[in-house]
């Protein structure tokens, strides 16, 4: 099969049923997760075709990919770690989508260089979520822990970029941690990002949330944060809820 | 019956029958609403005798009174509109609880004349929601427009008092609205207030939030924002769920 001669060793074809899209995965290095689904479901639809997306910490892609669909217009995809750009390249390939998608493999902190301040309507970032500072465990695959772990970058650093990127009242999405909720909305805050809808995602319906997914807009105003309510990923017995079910493998028509 | 000595013109006792208390009500100027006892049972439990609580806007002293199982030691309540800092010290006097309970009718804004700075080991505050800056509609009864909108005292007087009331490692509660919530963390944590635990009140399954229940710690650090399963008021059915049925009437054996 022609696709086979797109992967490298240990890579693998992973599709999104709902999406109707093929995802080049590496377990090695990185393999998109749920969050990378809910994020891209969380985001609000917008066609226009002028649209220009800037896709932060991109990984293989996946999340500029799962949005092919509700977001018409111009993707780009910024990762800084070249094996992993690369399946981002081959993927937008597998899906012949080279006319929308663009892989910039660089560092986000010098992202202005490629991409103009004030220019995108719409920023997505899964980005890094464990901070480094203290006994944080790192993990000993380099490329694994450099895309869980702040050590190229952090969440200042991601929300600074995510911020200079927009036009005002464009909008960020951001996938992060509850634990952080506080320094996430404050930071946010103070680089002119107005929190205006959260989701909270719970693993079961009696246990803490694990994932929180944020839309903000620049320069919005205070005030009118909207908490939707919350996504239960497994039921108490231990299946996945029917809202990650459609998520996974769409409507079953 | 002796209890209606109590009670003055409009007035009348509700009980909340999970804590057995009885609470001295006037829907004319203030009436506790399932804020009150959402924020009470939210509260972690300490039976410490020399537990010093505060119980800022107190209204009628329902928050502090539904704690008088769960909390060991002494409430001072403090509330600002005479009346209503009436029927608090005669709602005391109800339950034959005025050996652990003081009620102080003054303006927050001059709460260490009263009480030192650093000494509470508990703040509890349900102030005031609304902001008046705007096209905020006001109650054109004085006495409910001060209870619900920011007129007399607003989110950053509260949490400033909140935050210098408390010893360090003091735990502060909140209970205010999500579409605030932004602005919330970044005020507590520009005070010295960690936000810790995190609960979100849904009216309906499929209705966003629209109580938010918050535990701080002064001088808490960074992170470990425990984000707990939501309550969800009404079940889909439009009945209370099984939850508030608990926290109104209590446990049916």
């Amino acid at each position: 099969m022609d696709n086979d001669k797109l992967l490298k060793a240990n890579e693998r074809i992973d599709q999104l049923y709902s999406q109707d899209v093929q995802i080049i995965q590496n377990p090695n290095c990185f393999a998109f997760s749920l969050d990378a689904v809910l994020l891209a479901d969380f985001v609000r639809p917008n066609k226009k075709r002028q649209t220009k997306i800037v896709d932060l910490c991109a990984g293989n892609g996946a999340i500029g990919l799962f949005l092919h669909q509700k977001l018409g217009g111009h993707f780009t995809e910024v990762e800084l770690q070249q094996a992993i750009a690369d399946m981002a390249e081959r993927t937008v390939k597998l899906n012949h989508l080279e006319e929308r998608y663009d892989v910039l493999n660089m560092d986000i902190k010098d992202v202005y260089e490629k991409i103009p301040k004030d220019s995108a309507d719409i920023v997505l970032c899964n980005p890094p979520y464990f901070p480094t500072n203290e006994h944080s465990q790192k993990n000993p695959n380099q490329a694994l822990a450099i895309a869980r772990h702040e050590i190229k970058t952090n969440l200042m650093m991601v929300v600074e970029k995510m911020s200079g990127l927009l036009k005002m009242n464009g909008r960020g999405y951001l996938v992060h941690r509850p634990d952080r909720l506080a320094e996430i909305l404050t930071t946010l805050t103070s680089h002119r990002l107005a929190p205006k809808r959260i989701r909270f995602i719970h693993p079961k319906p009696d246990r803490e949330a694990n994932i929180v997914l944020i839309e903000a807009i620049k320069d919005g105003g205070d005030g009118g944060v909207r908490v939707v309510p919350p996504l239960v990923v497994n039921q108490a017995n231990g299946e996945y809820g029917t809202e990650v079910q459609r998520l996974l493998y769409g409507d079953k028509k």
